[in-house]
């Protein structure tokens, strides 16, 4: 194996797409920092919008593993961690390399910008994945140049670029993925498929998903709550996609409080929308086919079952896929 | 992410794995070489018997990485590589730690004994994840504790011991291995599934593998030739499953040189193998369902077909997945 930039790129790209979904409004950012004699410091992400960039979970993680200063650790806010960060560096990163799968932030917005932490740290070399293609973001090369610091911009840009796409989406329109799980099989009936940690992910997205769409007929049948209780998160409003109206009303969907529910004969509710998450079967599948960004296909490594999404001659790029528990989490684009 | 012990060891994890159907009569053993600030110097694994172990394929990448000494990457026999490291090594190794999925072996075999180099290298640390069970190649802890070396065992034991399961089966008895390809809605039929890359995997476990078991409906319908064509590797001897002998004997796969072709009723002829594959679909799955060690899914992430294998409730722990080329390819125990 190769042990290139190109590795530590990959590490924090395989760092970011673990956040991908729950970092909306925000981009999926991940960060590796290397020291002096090429060690791995730190390989963070972006996990949350109002949480720290990317940059900042991994040097503060490398200033810990350089200094050992655990007071950096108790700090939450981006904004301390950078006070601290500049208050007590004592230029431990003068001979350091920074991967970020996205051009660091030059702006102050929810946290102070990336770029200037970097520079003033004095970091010497950054590699690039994607440029920040953000009006407001963007020049952080600019002011990285400005003091000095070395910067090799589009390493692996083509995989930091799909990780970025669903931000991009959600800046001109709006990002659509189709959440799915099945068995090795196939198939996505006859009980529970996934994992624990499966399902508690699917609640995790639906959190920071602003609209969730169903067909009637799950609706009907299975009568679920769509809300992220595992996670203890937000329940997303609700397009439910049906020509019939006659729904049972007691059920908890309906009864989830700040949530909107709406039932449409079609998608143009979507518009309105930014994050926003498919679930469903082969129908489902069928019917949203040419509108859909990515897929999320929870992958259960088991057999069972009968019925299960096979829309003929579809084919995917898997853009990333980990284990997780027992399953297999794979986000892809159809190709 | 945590950059630990364990970390370093999941790469030489995960390196070994690659190769997992193709060391045999050898483990699939993975090495991680770190440096004295924590650098990650090589990570390399045993890839062909009669070629290094892992241990010195990384020994001989780390050496390079610390001395840009060319000269030996060029070597390719173990005892040359062994012989430059001990000749030139002025003691850089001193401060390094050394993971390795397998205690290493402290007898003179193919290759001289990975445990004297590594002593006589004055590597600081050595982690190790499962112990040799080989009576021939163990002692390498004590050959190595003896010289002063530091030696941290059981790191990661029980997917080390997954990873060396195979090997295990061969000297204790067989290892046999179900192969299977399929889409990723559960289909196996209708044309070909898997990329080159997954196609040529599998020409390369022919290669390696000694009895190769198929079904006598595949033989009459798809007229394979069964053979590692696409690696230039040989031919495995065929056990061809089926009630009914007639065979349309003019097909290639009759006519491979050196090969034996066997049909037979049942699967008595497997106890006279160590290593085999067996290739098939839902009938051979289930024929073979209580023999089976190991079972090797190549996913192809497209949709299609209409029948693949689904044995009902059967449940599968991933030990292993990786994406290569299109395909994900997965080692799997049933659980």
């Amino acid at each position: 194996m190769v042990i290139d930039n190109s590795f530590y790129m990959r590490l924090a790209i395989d760092a970011a797409w673990r956040y991908q979904g729950l970092t909306y409004p925000n981009p999926a950012v991940g960060c590796t920092v290397v020291g002096e004699h090429g060690e791995i410091l730190a390989v963070e992400a972006h996990t949350r919008a109002g949480l720290p960039h990317a940059e900042v979970n991994a040097l503060q993680q490398a200033y810990y593993k350089l200094t050992n200063d655990s007071y950096i650790l108790a700090l939450e806010k981006s904004v301390d961690i950078h006070t601290h960060l500049l208050a007590n560096h004592n230029n431990i990163f003068q001979n350091c390399s920074l991967y970020t799968t996205l051009e660091p932030c030059s702006h102050y917005g929810k946290t102070p910008s990336c770029a200037t932490l970097i520079s003033e740290l004095g970091i010497k070399r950054v590699y690039i994945g994607s440029s920040d293609t953000n009006a407001i973001a963007k020049n952080g090369t600019m002011r990285l140049q400005m003091s000095g610091t070395e910067v090799y911009s589009e390493l692996l840009e083509e995989e930091c670029n799909a990780l970025l796409y669903p931000f991009k989406r959600t800046l001109e329109e709006n990002f659509i993925f189709f959440k799915w799980a099945q068995r090795l099989s196939g198939t996505s009936d006859a009980g529970i498929i996934s994992s624990e940690y499966s399902r508690r992910s699917v609640h995790a997205m639906r959190d920071v998903c602003d609209l969730l769409v169903v067909g009637g007929e799950t609706v009907r049948q299975d009568r679920p709550t769509l809300d992220a209780r595992l996670v203890g998160g937000e329940a997303p409003d609700v397009l439910i996609l049906s020509h019939e109206s006659d729904f049972d009303r007691d059920i908890p969907l309906f009864h989830v409080k700040g949530r909107q529910v709406f039932i449409e004969k079609d998608l143009q509710k979507l518009s309105e929308y930014k994050n926003i998450m498919i679930e469903g079967g082969a129908s489902m599948y069928a019917y949203t086919h040419d509108i859909v960004d990515y897929y999320l296909c929870y992958l259960a490594p088991t057999f069972g079952g009968s019925r299960g999404i096979n829309f003929q001659d579809d084919s995917f790029e898997i853009l990333n896929q980990r284990k997780e528990d027992k399953d297999i989490i794979m986000w892809m684009k159809r190709i």
